[in-house]
């Protein structure tokens, strides 16, 4: 008689964005007039950079000659792809990180689910709060938490708020934690993290043999130069942390996909015996057992994105997005709305009025403007009483629907 | 103190093709004039369809103005592409599929390690010996084995031998098994499953409230119109099986990446508390919550199998790898060895003469005949004594390879 993992019992009823789609397609049934425009889910609009397509388009009239087609590639990635990514993503930097810590993956959504099964069931694990559900929702499957409770948190993970009162800041815990997920600059809030509070992030994983998995998807969208972009500027992160990072938002990869993960040689954890491994073994392991590589043509146009014609076109995107993110601060503000984030990052966090809560303020917002966010208290307890506005769509839809709020919208 | 997955270090030394990739390149840096030819890992030669080439490079332009781009698809793939399969690939053949209960995914490698994760681990398990060591390993790592025993088998794991003996064919087992690993035409050993053998197993399956996981990548190398392609020609396999299909080895999709797998909406499992649960709806949420989809430039390449045009382009690739098997069959025989399969498969099993182990057949052949193939034994106990040849390689190669063969290699 074959079992399921019930631990899968124990997540709620949607995914968040699920749950967005149902109550639009509802909507947009009901009001077949209606022209929603969709500022939720953190999905790109802007064309694929040219320098990407050309090689894309190149890599797969290579694929149609016998001399120069690719067949399966290194499962990690090919070394010209992550050689690149080492040289200008983090040595250019300072970061000490080798094109051998780099494992090219299809998403980081998949990865930063993946790396927990090379990790032990009996790790303390911190999220803040709000969070990415993502990594939420894979530890409860893998068994990693108890069940939910009424306020949507999982018994047995340390939530960390981040919130205005704490501008924002996930503190340090006071207990001792073995997993922690930071994700800077910060979906959903936009927040960022300056070298002094990573500092203390690793100075505390250092202190108490913890990991930190740290998100840095949306590092593009710094502007702040102060602020770093990889936790691996950071003193001793190398010994203490594992970083993902994607071109989805900087090249717009959401739906060509491609990642990656940097698990440096120097970082270890302890087996059952007391003894050390080394985590690179252990994800070598598993991605050359459970993965395949990524599409050859993909992984081209992803090397594309370091020539100086995709650097350029990339820096182009990101400016279009800020740019946006930037009317969006600044007409709801004007709509005497209190909004954070949006200045280092590509999502706005606004307060909602009136002790709105943030479906309410999502039901709001979509049947008097038309506009499609996102509740905050999708991303967490914490997040209750926010709401986050996506800055990536076209100019046209982003000014549309600062208009619609600024005119219809009654704070 | 972070801990690691112990699981982990039960694992062998190496996955068997990084250990052959081993062998091999001390080999070539010993004897820099050898001209190694590799019939080792399954790995396609020949250029990807025109047909395909064609739709990726159009759906790459396509990304390139922003009415026709693509952000992220939907994480089970698109529906113009599951549409294609379920009719031309089930409904064709008579098999009750529809395209909901189909999900794209970047290789079948990872799905069909990734599957056990919708699953409970107190589940026994059954594979077959000679097996695809994926099924094996991601059992290990899943904590769904013991240690491994001197044979190289892991405790608490059913091994069903299939060797010349019971003529290829496992037996059904006497003890009861909850999950099973099937995988037909069979890699590695090129034997194939007639209807009747099926039925055995969907009836056992039934009578055990078992799953039967149903591996078909290697379905369009039937040439014989008698032999099922799909586990659903078979009378309530709805209810009892899982399958893997790919692109890999029918298309040339190695390096490309795309595969899909099927869970019939009628198929449950158990859950702790004794009701049955719909493992569609597991594996929807595992897949939404832990993977983003397939890059939409490889789904329109997918999509282009199913074209007239790529029909008849993937047959021609077919018939090119089946007589590269009709001639290594032949070759081999010839030289005095005994063969089985390559007739409805891509992959010939040749006995060892001799007595000769697996690896000394390896090491001799690469030796003697710079020819690199698979040790059987590298594929569990039972294939000890018997070697891999895989007929993905140009005609030039295969003839060459056979020709040192027949020339070289004394029996």
């Amino acid at each position: 008689m074959a079992t399921i993992n019930d631990n899968y019992l124990k997540l709620k009823a949607g995914y968040l964005f699920p749950e967005i789609a149902r109550r639009v397609n509802a909507f947009a049934q009901a009001n077949a007039d209606a022209k929603i425009i969709k500022l939720g889910i953190g999905d790109v609009t802007e064309p694929l950079p040219q320098a990407c397509r050309t090689a894309m388009i190149q890599a797969t009239e290579e694929m149609g000659v016998s001399e120069t087609f690719k067949g399966y590639g290194p499962e990690q990635g090919y070394a010209w792809l992550r050689e690149k990514i080492a040289h200008h993503d983090f040595q250019a930097r300072g970061c000490e990180v080798d094109a051998d810590e780099i494992f090219i993956s299809d998403g980081s959504k998949c990865d930063t689910g993946n790396i927990l099964e090379i990790f032990g069931n009996n790790n303390t694990i911190a999220v803040t709060d709000p969070v990415y559900p993502v990594y939420v929702d894979t530890n409860v499957m893998a068994g990693n938490t108890g069940d939910a409770k009424k306020n949507g948190e999982y018994e047995g993970l340390v939530y960390l708020p981040i919130t205005a009162e704490n501008n924002f800041t996930a503190e340090i815990p006071g207990e001792k934690v073995d997993l922690i997920y930071l994700c800077f600059p910060n979906n959903p809030t936009g927040a960022t993290a300056s070298k002094e509070d990573l500092q203390a992030w690793v100075d505390y994983a250092q202190a108490n043999n913890s990991i930190i998995f740290f998100d840095a998807a949306y590092e593009a969208y710094i502007t702040d130069s102060s602020i770093p972009h990889s936790i691996y500027e950071i003193e001793g992160a190398r010994d203490c942390a594992i970083e993902f990072r994607s071109f989805s938002k900087n090249a717009g990869f959401t739906g060509t996909r491609c990642a990656l993960t940097v698990v440096p040689k120097t970082l270890t954890a302890k087996a059952e015996d007391g003894s050390d491994v080394e985590l690179w073994k252990l994800w070598n392991r598993r991605q050359s057992t459970k993965f395949n590589g990524v599409s050859y043509i993909v992984q081209r146009g992803a090397e594309a994105v370091y020539s100086q014609e995709g650097k350029e076109q990339i820096q182009q995107l990101v400016s279009f997005y800020l740019e946006n993110a930037k009317i969006i601060r600044e007409k709801l503000t004007a709509a005497g709305l209190q909004v954070h984030g949006g200045v280092n990052a590509p999502y706005v966090w606004v307060k909602t009025p009136n002790e709105l809560s943030s479906w309410d303020f999502f039901d709001k917002l979509l049947n008097t403007c038309n506009v499609v966010g996102t509740p905050g208290s999708g991303f967490g307890a914490a997040g209750e009483g926010y709401f986050r506005i996506s800055a990536f769509n076209s100019r046209k839809n982003v000014e549309e629907a600062m208009k619609r709020i600024t005119e219809k919208f009654k704070v």
